[in-house]
Formats: C-alpha cells, sequence, structure tokens
C-alpha cells in the first residue's frame, strides 16, 4: 500500500482528520492550521464540512477564507451552497475576486469554463526568459501552476506557450518570442468537460488553456481536476449501466435510505412497466404454453442470454465512445460487427443449448424452438445493444442511457414473442410436414399427446 | 470540441498521423522526423505501428530509438514483443539502459515497479538552491519532469522531496535540506498499480516516487501514466459489468471477429449453464404451471426486477470499492444497508406490481403470488448483489468478477424457486384458508376453475 511517514502533513490528509472529528470540534481543530495551511486544507474538506465550518467561524475567518481559495475551488464551493449564503459572500469578497467568481459561476455546469482557475501566469513575448523567471519567482505563491506559462498579445489573445522547462533551459537573454510554442492547444470554454480531460489526457499535459471566443486567454484546467472528471465520469456510466442515477458527487455511501431509493426506484418503475409487455405476450400466447407446458422452462434462458450479449455490446460502444476508440471504425461498421457478433455467438450457445433444451423439454420441438429463437434474440439483442447508444449519441444524448438494464427488457419482450411464436407456428405446422418426410409425428410431439 | 491551430505539432497528433498511413509509407514519414522528435511520437505510436517500424527501419536505427526512449516507454513495447526479439535488443543496448530495463521488466505487471521510469533528478541535502538549480538546468532535457525534485542521501534512501516551485523561489543560498519536505509520500515497488493512481489522485501529484524494501529510492510514476492506469482499470470494471473479458489494452473495435467472440463467449457460456438451473427449477415445478398457465407470465418480470436490484447494489459496491468511498462504512453495514434498500424497493415495486399481476393473471391467487416473492426476490438480490463483491474483495479476488450478469443469473433462480413455491403453497392452502374468513373460494381461484 501507500506509506506515510509521520503524522498528516498533506493538506488532504488533515481535511480528513478534521472531517472525521465531532462536528462542534472542527472548528477548534481548523483554527489550529496556520492561515496557509487554513486555506488549503479548507479547500479539501467535503462540502458538507466546509458548509459547516461557514457557520461556525467568524465572520471575518470566513471571510478571509472564501476571499483566499483558488478561484475553481471557490465555484465548487458555492455550487454546494444555498443561493443566499452565496450572494452574501460574493457581496463581501474584493471587487477583483467578486469579478473572477461571478465569470466562473456564469458558465454551464461541465465546461471548462466552470472547471477552470484563473490564476495562472501570463507573459509578453518580448520579455526575455531572464525577466520571465523573475515574473515567474515573484507569482509563484499566489498561481495555481507555475510549470505552463502563457504568452498573451495586448488584447489577452493567447499567441504562444512555455514550459517552466523551457524557460529554465533557455538563455537568460532569449525573447519568449523566440522560444515558445507558437501551436498552441487550447479548449474554449464551452467546451465540455469530458473533452477538456480527453485532451489532457491524449497530450499528456499539466494545464489547458481556455479561450473564450475571441481566443483571449480566460484561464487553465490542471490535470488534478482532470482525474477528478474522469473518475467521475466513469461513476457516472458504471451507475447507468447498473441502472442506478448517479449524483453529483460520488457519495452513494454518505447519502441516506431515502436518497439510495429515489435514486433507483425510477429506473427501476420505468424496468418494470417495461417488462408488463412481456408478461402481455406471454399472457396473449397462453395457449401454446398450456399445450406444452415445459416451453415456459426455457423463457429465462431466452430472455438471460439475449439480455447478456445486449448488455455486452451496449458496454463496448458506450465504452468505446467514450474512450473515442470507436471513432475510427465508424457506427455503421460497428453496428454490422456486433450484429455478426451476436450471430456467431448464437450459434455457438446453440450447441450447449438445443441439446438441453431437447431433453430437458422432453421434446424435440421444444429444442428446435429455444435453438431457433436464440439465434434471432442473440443477432437482434446484439444489433439494438449496438444500435441504440450510438442513435443516442448521434441524437446528442449521453448514450450511456441506453444503458444494459434497458437493453436488456427490450430483448425480453422480443426475444418472449420470437419465441412463442416460433413454438406456435411448429406446434401447427411440424405434424405436416413431418408427416411428408415419413418421420412418425407421435416422436416429434412425445411430450403432449 | 479541442481546438488546435495549423498541421499537427503535438508528437501524439504526428503519432496518430503516421500510424494513418499505409504501412510501407510509414518508415518514410518516420525518417522525415528530427531526431528527438522521432523518439517521443515512437513512444505515442500503437504497439502494432512500433514493432512494423522495428521491422522496417535499419538495425542502426532502431537501437538509437530504443536505445533513447524512456525505460517506461521501452517496457511497454517489450511487453508486446515477440521474446526472441526482446532479447536480441536487450544484448544490444547500452550497460546502463540494459540493466534499468532488465530491472523493471523484473516487477510484477500492473506495479509501480513496471510503471515507473528511472529518470528522475536526485540531489542531496548538502545543496545550495543556487547549485541545484545548475543540477536541474544541466539536466532537465534527459529527465521525465524537473517538476519534481528528490534529495537522497549517500545510501541513495529517499530523504526528502521538494517542488521546482519551492526551488525557484528559495533563496539560492539555502541548503535542500532546510527548504525540503521530509515527510514523502512515496509507494512501493510492488505496490498495485490501481493504489500508485488514488495516491496521486488524492494528493494531487505530478509524480509519485517509488521505493524498494530499504526504502531507496528507484524511481517515479508520473501523472500521465497515471490516467492511463484510471482509464485502463474504469473500462475493465464497465467490461466486468457488461460480461465481457477486458483485453490488455482498450482496443475492442481493432480486434477481429473472433478475438471478440473469444473475449464475450466464456461469460456467455458460464451463464447460460447457470440458466440450465432456472429451467430445471421451472420443469420439477411444472405442475403448479400446469394449474395456472398465467403464472408462467409474471416469470421475467420477477427474474428481471431481481436482476435489475442485485446490478444496482453489485454498481455501487463494486464502485465504492474501487473509489474507496465504501471504506467509512464498513462492509456488514453497507451488506445491512442494501438489504433493507432491497427490501423498501420491493415495498415500492408491489403498488405496481401487484395490481397490473392481480388483473392480467385473472386471477388474486397470483396478484398475491407475484407480491410475496417479488418482496422476497429484491431483498436477496440486494444482499447477494453487495455481499458476494464484498465477499470477493475479502478473499483477495476482483470484486468486478462478481458482476451484473453473474448476480442476475443467481437472482433467477432462486427468484423462480421463491415464486413457483409460494404459487404452490397459495394454490393448496388458499381454499381452506378463505373457507374459514368466509370468502368464496371462487372468487379467489377464479381463473383455473
Ligand atoms: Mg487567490
Ligand atoms: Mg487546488
Ligand atoms: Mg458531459
Ligand atoms: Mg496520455
Ligand atoms: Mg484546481
Ligand atoms: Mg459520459
Ligand atoms: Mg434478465
Ligand atoms: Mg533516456
Ligand atoms: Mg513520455
Ligand atoms: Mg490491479
Ligand atoms: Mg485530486
Ligand atoms: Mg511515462
Ligand atoms: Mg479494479
Amino acid at each position: 500500500g501507500v506509506k506515510m511517514l509521520l503524522a498528516p502533513v498533506q493538506p488532504v490528509d488533515v481535511a480528513e482528520a478534521i472531517g472525521n472529528l465531532p462536528r462542534t470540534l472542527q472548528a477548534l481543530a481548523f483554527r489550529l492550521l496556520r492561515k496557509d495551511e487554513a486555506i488549503e486544507v479548507y479547500e479539501y474538506l467535503d462540502p458538507a464540512v466546509q458548509q459547516s465550518l461557514l457557520e461556525r467561524l467568524r465572520s471575518g475567518e470566513v471571510l478571509e477564507l472564501v476571499e483566499e481559495m483558488s478561484p475553481d475551488d471557490r465555484v465548487r464551493l458555492f455550487d454546494e451552497l444555498p443561493a443566499k449564503v452565496v450572494r452574501r459572500l460574493l457581496a463581501e469578497l474584493s471587487p477583483a475576486e467578486r469579478k473572477v467568481t461571478a465569470q466562473l459561476l456564469g458558465y454551464a455546469p461541465e465546461t471548462a469554463g466552470r472547471l477552470m482557475t484563473t490564476e495562472y501566469i501570463d507573459l509578453k513575448d518580448f520579455h526575455s526568459a531572464a525577466q520571465a523567471l523573475t515574473i515567474v519567482r515573484r507569482r509563484a505563491r499566489q498561481t495555481e501552476t507555475i510549470y505552463s506559462l502563457y504568452v498573451t498579445d495586448g488584447e489577452r489573445h493567447l499567441t504562444g506557450i512555455l514550459s517552466l522547462r523551457d524557460l529554465v533551459t533557455a538563455d537568460p537573454e532569449d525573447r519568449l518570442g523566440d522560444v515558445m510554442t507558437r501551436e498552441v492547444v487550447s479548449v474554449g470554454t464551452d467546451t465540455d468537460q469530458e473533452d477538456v480531460a480527453r485532451a489532457i489526457q491524449r497530450y499528456d499535459f499539466l494545464a489547458v488553456p481556455v479561450v473564450d471566443r475571441e481566443r483571449r486567454l480566460v484561464g487553465i484546467v490542471t490535470v488534478d481536476d482532470v482525474i477528478d472528471v474522469i473518475e467521475q465520469e466513469a461513476t457516472r456510466d458504471l451507475y447507468a449501466a447498473g441502472a442506478v442515477e448517479a449524483g453529483d458527487e460520488d457519495d452513494y455511501f454518505q447519502s441516506n435510505l431515502f436518497t439510495v431509493a429515489r435514486r433507483r426506484v425510477v429506473w427501476l418503475s420505468v424496468l418494470v412497466v417495461a417488462s408488463f409487455f412481456t408478461s402481455e405476450v406471454i399472457a396473449l400466447n397462453e395457449q401454446v404454453l398450456k399445450e406444452v407446458v415445459l416451453l415456459a422452462a426455457f423463457i429465462p434462458l431466452l430472455a438471460g442470454t439475449g439480455g447478456n450479449v445486449g448488455a455486452q455490446s451496449s458496454t463496448v460502444v458506450i465504452r468505446g465512445l467514450s474512450t473515442q476508440s470507436i471513432a475510427s471504425l465508424g457506427r455503421i461498421k460497428a453496428v454490422v460487427r456486433e450484429a455478426t457478433a451476436g450471430l456467431l455467438l448464437g450459434l455457438l450457445m446453440m450447441v450447449l443449448v438445443v441439446p438441453f433444451a431437447w431433453w430437458r423439454g422432453e421434446s424435440p420441438l421444444v429444442g428446435l424452438s429455444v435453438g431457433t429463437s436464440l439465434l434471432a434474440i442473440t443477432t437482434l439483442a446484439a444489433t439494438a445493444g449496438a444500435g441504440f447508444p450510438l442513435l443516442f449519441d448521434r441524437m446528442g444524448l449521453d448514450p450511456a442511457l441506453m444503458s444494459t438494464p434497458f437493453i436488456t427488457t427490450c430483448t425480453d419482450v422480443v426475444g418472449t414473442l420470437i419465441y412463442l411464436k416460433t413454438a406456435q407456428w411448429l406446434l401447427a405446422h411440424m405434424p405436416q410436414l413431418l408427416q411428408s418426410t415419413g418421420i412418425s409425428a407421435h416422436f416429434w410431439l412425445a411430450a403432449f399427446s
């Protein structure tokens, strides 16, 4: 495991220790921290603990804390606070911090604008490397990172980028204009947080600059916040795959039972109502079940296998969309490929399933019905499992909503219908077909004389 | 989206462009790159393209490339190459690089030792800040990062850490021993890559030092590689939830149909054989279905709802284990909580399901059987969904293997059994029970006179 020496010294460890104290002691413990420590620790506290500290600290302490926080962390705090408290705190901030905070709060949730911080170092292309290093040294303590440095022109347009590595290895006399990289990868203020994460992951950046519509530099998103986005998005996709509504935070185990039930009952109800259709299909085909009761024994197997194949296809397609590994293949090809895989898997399953159904169903008719519909169901399930998420993505909706449980329930309805209709048809036509081949009808329908 | 100016200049973009060329042109295009560019681009190429370039370039070019690669990227390349090629390349490396590579290859896959690079900057506590900065400048080009700096003693023990930010803001005369942080968070060579990722995410580090059993510094793991680990582990969990075997790489859409079928058919077969038990349960209880055929109409609904509740519970527990958010609650409490949630959800579902089953089943008996077993099934499914992954985790196995499809199939068997046995019992005892209350037995058994 991770080895730590001595007592907690990392801000996140201190924050955790304070969070584990009884409410009444939290403010007491928090006051023991040095001022600069306190701000860092506060940024790492759970939103609930942040809120309770706001209530317990003196208003002067609160103001100092909120004033000194990183703009991005302040915005994340304000997102959790009641609107009334936010208005009061905003009014009490210094004009500069108030302006920045209001600006970030103005961007849509889950965009680069909402995620970024405005505390970056911007330099000019006429600065020498030595001048730049002096500026970096002076601003090192109040900025989010000194490792990515940005060069802007008189109108704040982003014209170049350089790393502190470039700067310290440059000749002190060099102008930044000659050292910097002019081909800058940047994101827009309205870029989705997932695309921001994708950019940092792809280019192995420590931060990515955020520009407005006029390409003016307005902020940076750093890799530490991007890792949290990646985790949040993975949780969301996993929860969708498991038919659980994802919360704003990954806090399932902190929430009470009624929140838990609320986050699960909606999806469950939708799925239950969907499976009323399966009940309806079976009830309407009651007649064939009355004649061959053992047909019922294979409904769960067929529905289950269809569901599992559909789940596999939707899983790989949803993940492929989110990691962009599907892009190179193309949508149509991806669906065709999944459909073929479904057919292939159905054929492979038949080797196991048909002999079992024949024997356990005590009749070749059951074996034949199960086999035929198995093939149809796996092909269909794979097609739907791949097609629905792709369709949703095309329509600009989250493909993860077309998740496993939804696909499973859909294939249940169609699969059961195919199965019972096949059995009905075989029941009606097998004897004649068989008589014409000279095989005893009694043999084929052994189970229900 | 992500906006890029001009033609590809980032190594990863060049690597993608080369990867999209026909095989015969790849070596040609690759030779056009400057030497230092070529090494960076090569590190970003797909393993398949890396391999084909090894075959097409002259052996002198190959050697230079492999010699200059980062040790961690070289190890990742060697992981993909045939053992014979690896042996040849190892023999041709310089002694220093050969030793480092053999060392990294000696650590188990998916550990910090296998993931780390040995190209870090180590300093001594008697160095002044000015001396240290000179060393950093000199080594900046051959090292993975200059932003995290490590202080070691005469026996290479890690005694402190400082950031380049600390260094440039320090007084040039200061000794590193007075500036550095002595409480270092580090990982061991055998630490699982997930725990390494968790540490970097928790502490917002750009890199974490790796020490051996004697606490000697042997390497560092950087945040860019950790992001790839986080993505790989998320894909693995999602695939497990969808009953797809995860490959080494996230390459599902590059692999051929038979690989696809192989990665899916094993799980499907296991699940099909498991659902033979459900068929067996139904076949053995054929008698009750013969008497009330419409009971069959609700088998998919019950199995489906049980499966969905179980899927929800296993999803939140597996994710909770992987983000460590379950740790604060404790295993037993987590299972009890899920069981209670299952019961609660069953009660809520009953409001929808019982009236429907009563009406569509054309008998109160069906409604009652469905309702009773629904409650039992949701409670059981939630308990199993939470319990199995926790048990697996406790046994040191990957909890993600106790995934949705497995839980679903288990609840199918037990759920169907509970349902049919409940119906059988009601069928046998209802008339008498009802007669004693004076209600007409004919009313209760309306459907099957
Ligand atoms: Mg500030
Ligand atoms: Mg921060
Ligand atoms: Mg989004
Ligand atoms: Mg990367
Ligand atoms: Mg931040
Ligand atoms: Mg998403
Ligand atoms: Mg199912
Ligand atoms: Mg090297
Ligand atoms: Mg690299
Ligand atoms: Mg692992
Ligand atoms: Mg973090
Ligand atoms: Mg690396
Ligand atoms: Mg895992």
